[in-house]
């Protein structure tokens, strides 16, 4: 049975745990609803906070979504900040408290608790790591000792080229200080697949950071005047202020000692409902397992909006039980922005797949980000996988400069509708020449897809995975500007007339900028008896 | 048995019929392809058009997207410019061409025939209705005409407040013109619904467009220095250039004459795979009709993006037969930008509904376009219209100064995956501060239908649907600057300690800026035993 009047404890104030206080307000209002934080901020604006210290969030109090005081007067919260929960006593249903300031303790009694804790920033065990100019980025006090760090420094060393270390070295940049960028994988954003961040690598040189891949940080050697880094392969960097951003672990502490269960990497195990093995007790955002609705697979994904509507989902539960809508898992959506351009995914990578031993296709087109005779339409890159027996998407990532956003959502919704390459052909777009194309890139995407599956394209990915006969039809005014090594140099509209001057014994291989006319080339190739392959992309992915 | 080498002409080669081109080149290089345009040009952006005539496409050779000779070069087309198909003979199968230049005649033989005319713009059998100073805008000879025309004139009425009428009075207040808008409709662009389109009405007021609603044209008089036009109120409108833009019909006398089967308004009839009656004749684009997959009814959408997709089928049919996929139908996604406004649609309205008496609900909701702590956020006006059996998405509309293009495309995406409210919910979109919110306007759409689902929310849609006793929850500070006529001002801060100034035997009506609060206030009074109603979109949305 339902408490129509019960008892919740919060743990954690921020995302999850706030959606999940606001909606059980909703349900009643005479729910005692008590909302527990360590520090001394609720429903902050986290994904805000590397623009605070750029200053393009000028105003502090912008970021801070609520406060104590807000919440009560517009929820009746009892918000109970520096008060840190330290064990849950399961079979008395209380939680035993600690209060940050005097240290003092007291036990609070729950009908239902929700664990809302969050992650924390990854900080290895290495020599000097904790010397006090290494920093991390969670809340608004880590944000208040960075900008402060970050105004008298020149030169700053990020650690880790994943979402917030991107976030960071471009606002590092806007505050003129000299920024590295150590990442240890080939490429930054590993999440995405590394020929699709080349764009935010080079947007990142263009602007002055310095980008080392492939290199890890092995220590620390404090200096007074400054901080010394040295990477796995020896080289040592000099810096004012170094931002550790290599990932985040959940805050699994609580739960662990309450004997929760938890997945492989920590995380808290839940049901549809946000439940864990106990009941009672509740765990949403970026501490709890949740699936994945492609492949159903278990997946730990710390993300704001799904955190958001889990937060949701466990509170309509407390009020509705099984009448409450499940959660449906999330796909992974994310983007981020660097300089003048940005990148993104939802769903599966083809680099995750591989790891999965999955089946998979995929096509990487280029088309324009609206008309291209309406000005200021820019290259969009999108890349499609899909499950080669039912032609199911399985994922998406998209880079550039203008409406990435809204390929990923199209892509995102695209996922959580189960449409196939077919549905992509079809998909009817908004169209207006300041918005779009009438074919758009997700529908040119669909019909390459589309094309590999009926035998119309032969596709390689790159340059690098093409034979020796290349062709590159680009007009001759073109390639001649920027040649395409190996490749001879037939213009599409002369090709019909100098198909002799080809090998028909040997696959040919067809380039051009965009990826585009190379596909139409390998067509007039393939009908007229070659083996032909376009390769994907074109030059202009070839970076 | 398909013909490896057939011969196919197609009838218009702009959009629809540039696309059936181009894909049957890539299906076969021996198939002999002619393009019959009576016209000098093929494949120009008419989507373009206004923007060449206003100067934001500064280049008028943009807009010719292909010429003859690239088709022919890069595609190898046979295309015959100034040259007119009069008569179709179905039994010869063969198509009688008149050459506009010199007026003689030909027969050609085809295989297939594909029909892609288009639609011209509808001119009302009115008196003075052939003066020259009445113009419609279709190709590049009108945009000349138009352009030319508006060089020296001062005052420009534009009859008809639709997609077009609406970009070219944009275009003209740009080119410094005093314009005046008619339209016979109570609003402009009236496949949305009349509060969706009131910020697009506003901007045009603003920008100095005078704007007459409800009004149609009677006539017109010529006078030498200019052109009146009376209204059916009797009203008279001097002006020196007239646009017409009161709509479009189809171009089918040809399929007429050959008894090809038309649909109710003249569009010819066609199966999945754009087959007319007569199996070799195929028809795309705007002169013909396509189902809606949303309800599976027959419509005429004459949009871009739906010609190109046809064009394509067509030519798939043509060489791969019923391996071809079919045209899965239309859901009439469109756009327009006005100024700093734009609107759009997909899917049914909630007037198109009502006509066609299907059962709806409907929400409309407001949310910022990207986290609102962060700069530039602007409020996304989004209306979701659903199935109130199974929660399917049947259309939606948009409109706001941002962001516009992707919640449609979104909705879009729904709708073509069949998604529901509750899938609404769950959509997982990009977010970071720059591109969107943890929740964004799409899930609240999401949250507020199937919150009225669950009994959470009783909505109102207007302040003037709502009963006596009005609670205006804003802040006293906002309250009393803007006051809402009849409300009486509880903040919702300290409305739990005035329920006692309301009226319990009354319902009461809740209602804030953008339709949140006035949300949260109508579940503290429901908790609180009153029957309380939501008033929609708030003040912002009470224009």
């Amino acid at each position: 049975m339902k408490h129509s009047s019960p008892t919740i404890i919060i743990i954690g104030g921020v995302a999850g745990g706030a959606s999940a206080a606001a909606r059980a307000r909703r349900h009643s209002e005479s729910a005692h609803i008590i909302v527990l934080e360590r520090g001394p901020d609720v429903s902050f604006a986290n994904c805000g906070l590397p623009y605070h210290i750029g200053g393009e969030i000028s105003d502090r109090a912008e970021l801070a979504v609520q406060t104590p005081q807000s919440l009560r007067a517009l929820l009746k919260l009892d918000v109970r900040t520096f008060t840190e929960a330290v064990a849950i006593d399961r079979m008395q249903k209380t939680v035993r408290v600690r209060h940050v300031e005097n240290g003092t303790e007291e036990t609070i009694a729950y009908d239902q608790l929700i664990l809302s804790p969050g992650a924390r920033p990854l900080i290895p065990p290495l020599p000097g790591i904790h010397d006090s100019r290494i920093m991390t980025l969670r809340n608004l006090q880590d944000t208040d000792r960075i900008k402060a760090a970050a105004a008298d420094a020149k030169n700053v060393l990020v650690i880790g080229g994943g979402f917030i270390g991107l976030e960071m070295a471009e606002q590092l940049v806007h505050l003129g200080k000299s920024v590295t960028l150590v990442e240890r994988n080939p490429q930054v954003l590993p999440q995405l697949d590394q020929a699709m961040v080349r764009p935010l690598e080079i947007a990142l040189q263009k602007h002055g950071v310095h980008l080392i891949l492939e290199d890890g940080i092995a220590g620390f050697e404090p200096h007074e005047s400054s901080l010394k880094a040295i990477l796995h392969s020896g080289r040592c960097l000099e810096s004012d202020l170094v931002i550790l951003s290599i990932g985040v672990v959940p805050e699994n502490g609580l739960a662990k000692d309450a004997g929760l269960e938890l997945g492989p990497r920590g995380h808290i195990v839940v049901n549809a409902w946000q439940q864990t093995s106990d009941p009672n007790i509740y765990a949403v955002g970026d501490v709890c397992e949740t699936y994945d609705p492609i492949l159903g697979t278990r997946v730990a994904i710390a993300l704001g909006g799904p955190a958001n509507r889990q937060g949701r989902t466990a509170a309509d539960h407390i009020f509705r039980g099984a009448q409450a809508q499940p959660y449906p898992g999330s796909i992974g959506t994310a983007i981020v922005r660097v300089f003048e351009v940005s990148a993104g995914i939802t769903g599966w990578s083809e680099k995750g797949l591989k790891q999965a031993a999955i089946p998979y296709q995929t096509v990487t087109v280029n088309a324009a980000s609206h008309a291209s005779y309406y000005p200021g339409a820019e290259t969009v890159t999108l890349k499609l996988l899909w499950d080669p027996q039912d032609g199911r998407v399985l994922g998406a990532q998209a880079v550039g400069k203008d409406g990435i956003d809204k390929r990923l959502d199209v892509m995102a919704t695209a996922l959580r509708g189960r449409l196939t390459i077919d549905d992509l052909v079809h998909l009817e777009l908004a169209y207006a020449p300041p918005f779009g194309s009438a074919k758009d890139v997700v529908n040119i995407a669909g019909f390459a897809a589309t094309n590999i599956r009926e035998g119309y394209l032969f596709p390689v990915a790159t340059l690098a995975e093409a034979g020796a006969q290349i062709v590159d039809v680009r007009p001759s005014t073109v390639s001649s500007k920027q040649p395409v090594a190996g490749a001879k140099n037939i213009p599409l509209t002369e090709l019909r007339d100098r198909l002799a001057e080809l090998d028909r014994s040997q696959p040919v291989y067809t380039i051009c900028q965009m990826g585009k006319t190379s596909y139409y080339a390998a067509r007039i190739l393939a009908n007229h008896g070659f083996q032909a392959h376009s390769i994907l992309g074109g030059a202009h992915h070839q970076l």
